[in-house]
């Protein structure tokens, strides 16, 4: 069975399963911010109409002018994309041909571009079901390397790791002449992060990967940013197709970074909802993984495998993120969204109607 | 001086020169629509909003059947881009480090994007003012070419070369083992156009690039498709950045390629306004290219060089297009957009100035 890359669009999986895609169903597969976007969007959406037939600024000037300030970091450091997974494109294609290590389970696209440019892939693997970062073991696995990608808080696990721990890592990495890709994707779900960006400066190495699909709930325009030393910015804008990211995106991402408590009020709901759930899981003897964002990894320890369960949560409607091809979880996870209140008590009641045919009693 | 390497955006170009953008102007330097973009798009915008929180379906399954139906191609051969930019940026990832020959002058994208994949560039130039395509010359360019580039009808000179000039192009490279990107960006301005697109099957290394974003007026969503065999299909798609379309261009595009006459209403539209324009020009003693499209290169024959009357023009907030990054015109012509009717008054009547005070006479 040919297993869909990603989540989201769950017609791919329905058809891989062989399934026929109900009419009401709850996609937990994408970690969209459950609120959807902030609602000065909404309110501007017919003025953005009026800028179609417009080529977008190429260098994005206002976008990296209102990041520049938030960040506290030069415009030069910042390069826009096409969402996250362009930046990660231009990166792999920064080091086309090299070794890079790649932190798993992580985000499948950091390995798919690394080896569409034929990258020298190692594994550094993450160990079920704490999925620790040690980082004497990760020096182990840096010999020779070009490029360490790793992602904080990391998918599909949810788990932060502090900055304590990352930057003696990119200072190692430095030493080495080795890349650190940091993507932070999921960061501003959190309620206190310790970014690496106020450490940009220091170091001549790190690339930090930023999206703003998540929090601000638009997948579909596509919007994210990296911040990066200016060298590296010019490196990597060299192979970036010209106007790569849409004047929808750009107006959409001068709006949402200016949506003043909109990520205060989703970190806070996030937290309640986990919270909620988390207690549920414990409860009914699921397992999940210690996720401190919007998603996180469950697992019924009574099974074997979890693609019953998986199997009967799609008869009922509810679409988990399977995890096949996420090293080192190879199904024995799925991934689940934090949804709305609603949507959550549904999948409640699902693993509820589940755990009754299904105990250790 | 830099010149902005690209039309549209003109708050760069003023930039580069100094000047202060002016309250009102009209941009001639965008090959757009003047018409706008169709109807049902405006009517639509509302709708759009509520897919903005979905990821786009990263294999366009629905444009792609549009485009497989209306263009008589398997859907395999199809490949939708973020813009005609980004298709132009993975074919220069597929030939990078090759020998690529390029017919100029022609848009400068296939150039920077094959720069930045380290290709061996060489130039097969046309001769103003005529900017003729003599087959002989060409084949005697492509001695060990790994690639040839051309555009038709072509961007700037808005020229068309007919099938019978392009097939024999496309067979002698076949030959020699040399692929050939066509961009056929502006195909949908001509009334009467023989696209390449039904020799499709019939050659193995020709790959014809398509904009929707000129005739429908969309350049700042960027929507184009790339026809080829199944197996360059492929192969250009795996350095494609995952769900790099986004999901507003993709409805737009479904919408678009079924909005009826519009097209034709436009490239009727663009024809009496360039006859319009042309008897003009020619009565007020201005060489233009002989463009069957919606754009024109133009040169006042009096000048020993144009920058004074590019410097004019825009001091009364008139926009043509620098041509100082085109080999082959290097300044001595300005581009400009067929715009509506009054613009194209606005123009005429700048233009009538101007030769009152620079005429031979």
């Amino acid at each position: 069975m040919i297993w869909p890359s990603h989540g989201s669009n769950p017609q791919y999986l329905y058809k891989a399963m062989g399934l026929a895609l109900p009419k009401q169903f709850i996609d937990f597969s994408a970690n969209i911010n459950p609120l959807g976007p902030p609602p000065a969007l909404k309110e501007k959406w017919l003025d953005f109409f009026h800028e179609i037939n417009v080529y977008p600024d190429p260098f994005a000037a206002k976008l990296r002018d209102i990041i520049s300030k938030s960040e506290q970091v030069p415009n030069e450091s910042i390069l826009i994309g096409n969402g996250g997974a362009e930046l990660i494109t231009l990166v792999a294609r920064m080091v086309a041909g090299k070794k890079v290590v790649i932190v798993e389970p992580t985000f499948s696209e950091y390995e798919e571009a690394c080896r569409a440019n034929s990258c020298e892939i190692v594994y550094h693997q993450l160990i079920e079901p704490n999925f620790e970062l040690n980082t004497a073991d990760l020096h182990m696995s840096l010999l020779d390397a070009d490029a360490l990608f790793l992602c904080n808080p990391n998918n599909p696990t949810g788990i932060q790791y502090s900055a304590s721990t990352i930057i003696p890592i990119v200072e190692e990495c430095e030493k080495r002449d080795c890349l650190v890709i940091l993507d932070e994707a999921f960061f501003d779900f959190l309620i206190e992060y310790e970014s690496l960006v106020p450490y940009i400066n220091k170091f001549s190495n790190l690339i930090i990967i930023r999206s703003l699909t998540k929090m601000f709930a638009i997948p579909g325009i596509r919007l994210g940013y990296l911040i990066a030393p200016p060298a590296l910015v010019s490196e990597l804008s060299k192979w970036q197709s010209h106007w790569s990211v849409n004047t929808i995106a750009l107006l959409a991402g001068e709006l949402c970074l200016q949506s003043g408590s909109f990520m205060k009020e989703t970190q806070e709901y996030i937290c309640n909802e986990r919270r909620r759930l988390f207690s549920f899981f414990i409860k009914n003897e699921f397992v999940v993984s210690s996720s401190r964002v919007n998603f996180y990894l469950l697992q019924d320890p009574l099974l074997p495998d979890q693609f019953s369960l998986f199997e009967f949560l799609l008869h009922q409607g509810i679409i988990p993120r399977h995890t096949f091809n996420f090293p080192g979880l190879e199904g024995r996870w799925l991934r689940f969204a934090i949804k709305d209140h609603e949507d959550n008590n549904q999948l409640m009641e699902v693993l509820t109607q589940w755990r009754h045919h299904h105990s250790s009693s």
